[in-house]
């Protein structure tokens, strides 16, 4: 996606040969007309896949999966890292490690917004080792619905995230993919 | 707005008399073109304040302020509840007691993300006690940039947290005022 590669080259910075930080247009600082953007891209993607149902992760997922849902028509589940008091419903859970926190953390939904029939499209900001997208897609195969895509926006292709989501056999669209962060500059994958 | 409390009424959940659960449409499941409509209708009451940013605070906070963001043509910046790996800057720190889980967590923006001259407008999903909202009015503060104005999704009307933010001067506006959540139904405030 052009506009985003932009985006990154103009705005993000390499803390380091792993690091690319985009906290002024995603991670904390949200840019929404790019966000438009990219929920217009993935629905563009993923128009004719029967979606029913996006689902995210807290917090940086939530925007662009809000505008994919927008564009999609369907709604949107975000699952959340702990269980607050007025989330006490069944749930779904799984653990996920993140590398960059080295911490383990549990992920969660409500059972009650996501049945058998769902066709569920998982969308996030970063795809580095996959194991957000993999928490996200066996709590959906918990619930016996289907994870028809795997949505990212920005790809770390140098990292083994992608590869370990495409042997476990789901499509995979992200909309930026870094191949290198070397030398303090963003390389892209061309194909 | 009506088009909100006609979905509170029919997909609100009143746990308590003080507790209104909307995890279908807003904290947890997400109604995009709900929040769409949440975002035009902050964007129609606040057109006119010169508004150059909106800042929230995950996580649900996010959606409704990036729409209103969308419509307004400015950037919105959540605040964090804790401090990740990829948020080193310097940060404004506030803390934020919450009465619903009964514990005070930091919340923090990165300093590069605010200016003097900002003019912001705060979203949130709930105002409740206000202790959220006042969290992020003093981030701004710190930053010596203006607090333009509140925008609330749900306010819970009889809890002190409107009274409080109207005392301090700040302009509230809050798109659905519950009056009572007793005997397990929910009221509006009408003027």
């Amino acid at each position: 996606m052009h506009a985003l590669e932009q985006k990154i080259l103009s705005e993000g910075i390499v803390l380091s040969d792993q690091v690319l930080k985009v906290d002024s247009f995603l991670n904390h600082q949200i840019d929404p007309v790019m966000m438009q953007q990219i929920g217009q891209e993935f629905a563009r993607l993923f128009k004719d896949a029967g979606i029913t149902k996006i689902i995210t992760i807290e917090a940086s997922g939530i925007a662009p999966a809000v505008m994919a849902g927008l564009e999609l028509g369907v709604p949107v589940i975000f699952a959340r890292k702990y269980q607050s008091l007025t989330l006490k419903d069944d749930l779904y859970r799984s653990k996920v490690f993140s590398f960059t926190k080295q911490i383990e953390s549990t992920i969660a939904i409500s059972k009650k917004h996501i049945t058998a029939t769902d066709k569920v499209l998982v969308i996030d900001d970063f795809l580095a080792n996959g194991q957000a997208a993999l928490g996200l897609a066996d709590l959906i195969h918990q619930a016996d619905a289907s994870v028809v895509g795997i949505g990212i926006v920005i790809e770390k292709s140098f990292q083994p995230g992608r590869d370990l989501l495409l042997e476990k056999g789901y499509r995979v669209e992200s909309l930026a993919r870094v191949q290198s962060l070397a030398n303090g500059t963003v390389e892209f994958v061309r194909d």
